[in-house]
């Protein structure tokens, strides 16, 4: 979720030489801020570092960072002549310095150590797409939801082509499990979820388990979604802090799912002290017990200001639990 | 749910004439802007237009509406000594403006009508008022949490205090309910809402109760913390359009709440067709019918661009349902 980086001193130091982008389109530094946390840390996967805007560029928008704005996406995608100039990209051609960076960052594992590539999912990526940029209420996604449905539904549908295309991708290049973020999930009702976003994002998810890589997918923004996830064909199903990891665990096996989940401690809370960030590193651990299986992370990302031996605490408590 | 204005042209030919917080101090037009929604559609109730950090403006902070940035706070709360200079108002004398707005709304309604008074739930206002502005990730908020929590926790015992004084002025001054608004409860884990957020919450809602005033409380952000409210005495609870009202009112019976629901219609869907507007109202209906009680709403603010005539579809069918 996101380790890498923004925390250590030895990334800002990269971060200092180029801009995020930039960074995130060389492989050799990408791949060095993606090995930096499990150089300081006993951890058991490295996540490549990227952004889930990434394959927008290739896809014909412009993707900067503002300086306290957070992503631009331009243009944005507001009707059916926006989305026809879209493109399908060949992700090796165009995205190829992401399966560049994964394979260099696999050299540097240990073959004990888990290599995870990702993508935004379909919902999430369009929502920037549409609105530009990120957004509180969301409004573009939803105009172009309500008043022209088919054309949500088309980028919807070449976001998940594009997608599974740049996931394979990655597996090639050496990525061992995949994750899919979908962090604005919650902004729709459920039934819209269901019926909108949910048939695309299993079908990405079910063109990767069929070729035989594990599948995390992050429905962002709390439990209500978790009820519907039956029939999703995710791994594992990563959980943010919203929601007690041992709700997740009662809800998936009241609806039949054999999923594992992932998460979820408050990253906010590695600002505190270490007895209590010990507490709650516990707590996460003995909340999932219930599950098919779990796999510890924090429940988003890590934020700039966070003290990193505040990350050995949690790791050094995660070793002691499953001893 | 913030019925009052922003859509119709007839608030913002007055709005024109004068900035949100002046409209907020203004008992005659706050009485006026009020009452515009019932001129145009056959509605049960009126809720007082106001804003829930107009408090704080009496509590010794500064409030602006920057445009486009949304609400101001000026100086933030990030300290002891920043919490030391909040004064606990005295309501009638200088909040009673709002009182003053709800007694001459009040006259202007039918017997048969309620008059909905409210205010913002401690964590949400303290939100505020540490941040300085609103957030997307509340660093500031966690921060006083995780690093000074005996500040957190003495300005939400503050505002807890300052809330409960601030609703029964505007009890004695007309209104029949209040709401009380909690739209960032979700930002918290559900331990760290149940720990540092309930307690000072369910405080103000018995205050209220025990003068036999109901009480909706709106506890934003999916239904992670509808468990957690079996002993929260509020009449209802309003959920946001992210939860199925069938979901909350199934938590609600499964944790032996009496509580009835409010909701839940996402307002975004305002923009969309007369039949799927239709459609969506009588799927909540529906949704609800299993309910202890159901007050029809929306599951958040409208917003400026809905177009008024939604609104009377959505009226019709909900009294067409209850014939």
């Amino acid at each position: 979720m996101r380790q890498a980086g923004r925390y250590l001193p030895e990334y800002r130091e990269i971060r200092a030489t180029l801009d995020f982008v930039q960074l995130c389109r060389s492989p050799e530094l990408a791949a060095e801020v993606t090995i930096q946390p499990l150089r300081r840390f006993d951890l058991d996967a490295a996540i490549i570092f990227s952004d889930i805007l990434i394959p927008c560029t290739a896809m014909g928008q412009d993707l900067t960072f503002d300086k306290g704005h957070g992503p631009r996406l331009t243009p944005p995608i507001r009707g059916a002549s926006d989305l026809a100039r879209l493109r399908h990209p060949d992700a090796d051609k165009e995205l190829g310095y992401v399966g560049e960076a994964i394979a260099k960052t696999k050299t540097m594992l240990r073959p004990d150590q888990t290599m995870i590539g990702f993508a935004g999912a379909p919902f999430t990526v369009a929502s920037y797409m549409i609105e530009g940029s990120g957004s509180k209420e969301f409004t573009e996604v939803k105009r172009l939801l309500f008043t022209q449905p088919d054309v949500f539904k088309n980028l919807l549908n070449l976001l998940g082509d594009v997608t599974i295309d740049y996931l394979r991708m990655q597996i090639r290049a050496g990525a061992d499990v995949v994750m899919l973020f979908d962090t604005w999930a919650g902004q729709l009702t459920v039934g819209d979820y269901v019926t909108q976003v949910l048939p695309v994002t299993s079908r990405v998810i079910s063109a990767i388990r069929n070729s035989g890589t594990p599948v995390i997918y992050f429905p962002g923004q709390g439990s209500d979604r978790l009820y519907e996830l039956k029939d999703c064909p995710a791994n594992m199903f990563s959980i943010d802090w919203r929601t007690r990891l041992s709700r997740a665990t009662k809800i998936l096996a009241d609806i039949g799912s054999t999923a594992g989940v992932q998460g979820n401690l408050d990253p906010q809370s590695l600002i505190g002290t270490e007895a209590d960030i010990r507490a709650r590193t516990r707590n996460i651990l003995e909340e999932a017990r219930g599950a098919r299986s779990h796999i510890f992370n924090v429940g988003h990302g890590l934020l700039p200001h966070t003290p990193p031996e505040a990350l050995s605490w949690v790791v050094d408590e995660v070793r002691r639990f499953n001893k």
